[in-house]
């Protein structure tokens, strides 16, 4: 770990402090100082550090915090945070197409492929009669090496039966479903929320349970636009992001 | 509250358990003997009432839970969701104007609107010099007359200092800026993450600290593509999602 002395010292600038301490701790954390996971000194080191009280302190970490530098882990300390990975919301795509284009290995843990009367949501999502027969598959996903979702998919039984010989460690399920089985997809419906992660899904992601985790309901439609895939998607809050681009449409004054 | 005598009883049938044990909830919270907001029977008295195990009547009410019928708030119970508010992220809009056309009523509180030198990143997405001068507007936005998130918006100084004489309380600035300034507005980026509410915003938000919340955000630009607004937007996780139509682009084997 560096020397906490090596951050400049703060001045006397007309520039709040809190911004200075967080500008000090922001070009360590840019030049490699200290680098992702590293664990930042206490909040009552830095406020002796910089001369400065603790609020200050306090108010620099929460908005370095805000801006995903930096991670609080409650009882445990300041840690810099790794880059998030992200997803573009432009397309209709798979998780694994979408990450492996830019450069990241995904791997899938197959945690159960089976055949369960479909829940009254899943059943009223698919189009199908409450309890109807249909697969389900509930996926981790790998990325790099570490878990960063659970898939829960939900599909027509004669689909789901299909996919038991298929390959679902290593390819997505939308791949399968169009280049080998000539199936091409239409749209996709999601809804986007935010929830805190209980301990089954905890263990699963690996994370505290009480994190947050992002919530994706998505519902697959084929080119002639019956459904055939519905899913919960969820995302370890500290680790994904969607990024998205909105036009605007011109209106009326 | 409705006597709990009043749920059907368990039958045997082939359907699971937790799933008959889940449809007689959700009959009895459709059928609006629960309403929005009241509180379902503990998990103890549920398991009596059903004649199953306290795991039955965890993963039923996990399921419902999942479905946002239901939130369980940690040392107070189980509790009838209300329905989230959503916003179509399909072009670009202002929260108000997405939620009037659907009946909603909007206020928004504004708790701060002051000049400070811009913080680097804010700066940096602004195309600004650190430490600008800029405009900072801290709203509470209250739908229907509860707190639902709180946007922090950055604007360059000519645009935020003209904004002092506007109707924040009522309108959107995007509206303000478009019909009263004749400025249309281009396109934006958005990022979207789920992250957990510190105190400050919990008190903001009037939720507990520790909740799930939406973290937005997103950089408005004119429609000559220079950006004009950064904001932070943090919706309450347990009211709030974004709903999305994506279509499947076609593609090669």
């Amino acid at each position: 770990m560096p020397s906490p002395h090596a951050f400049s010292p703060i001045d006397h600038s007309p520039v709040p402090l809190y911004a200075q301490v967080k500008e000090r701790l922001l070009a360590r954390i840019l030049d490699g100082s200290y680098p992702a996971h590293a664990q930042l000194p206490a909040e009552s080191e830095l406020s002796s550090i910089f001369g400065v009280s603790r609020i200050t302190v306090r108010q620099a970490l929460s908005e370095l915090q805000r801006d995903d530098i930096i991670l609080k882990v409650p009882g445990k300390g300041t840690f810099v945070a790794p880059p998030k990975a992200f997803q573009e919301l432009t397309q209709l795509e798979g998780f694994g197409e979408a990450m492996a284009r830019r450069g990241h290995r995904i791997v899938n843990r197959v945690i159960s492929h089976q055949t369960i009367a479909a829940p009254q949501k899943v059943a009223h999502r698919l189009g199908l009669a409450t309890h109807t027969a249909v697969t389900e598959i509930r996926r981790v996903r790998m990325l790099d090496g570490a878990p960063l979702s659970l898939d829960v998919s939900y599909l027509p039984l004669v689909l789901g039966e299909r996919l038991r010989g298929a390959d679902l460690a290593g390819r997505d399920i939308f791949l399968i479903i169009e280049n080998d089985y000539g199936i091409p997809l239409g749209h996709a419906d999601l809804q986007i929320a935010a929830a805190l992660c209980d301990e089954a899904l905890a263990r699963q992601l690996e994370v505290d349970a009480g994190s947050a985790v992002l919530r994706i309901e998505r519902l697959t439609h084929n080119a002639q636009g019956q459904p055939i895939d519905f899913e919960y998607l969820t995302f370890r809050g500290d680790a994904f992001q969607y990024r998205l681009h909105l036009a605007r449409q011109s209106r009326q004054p």
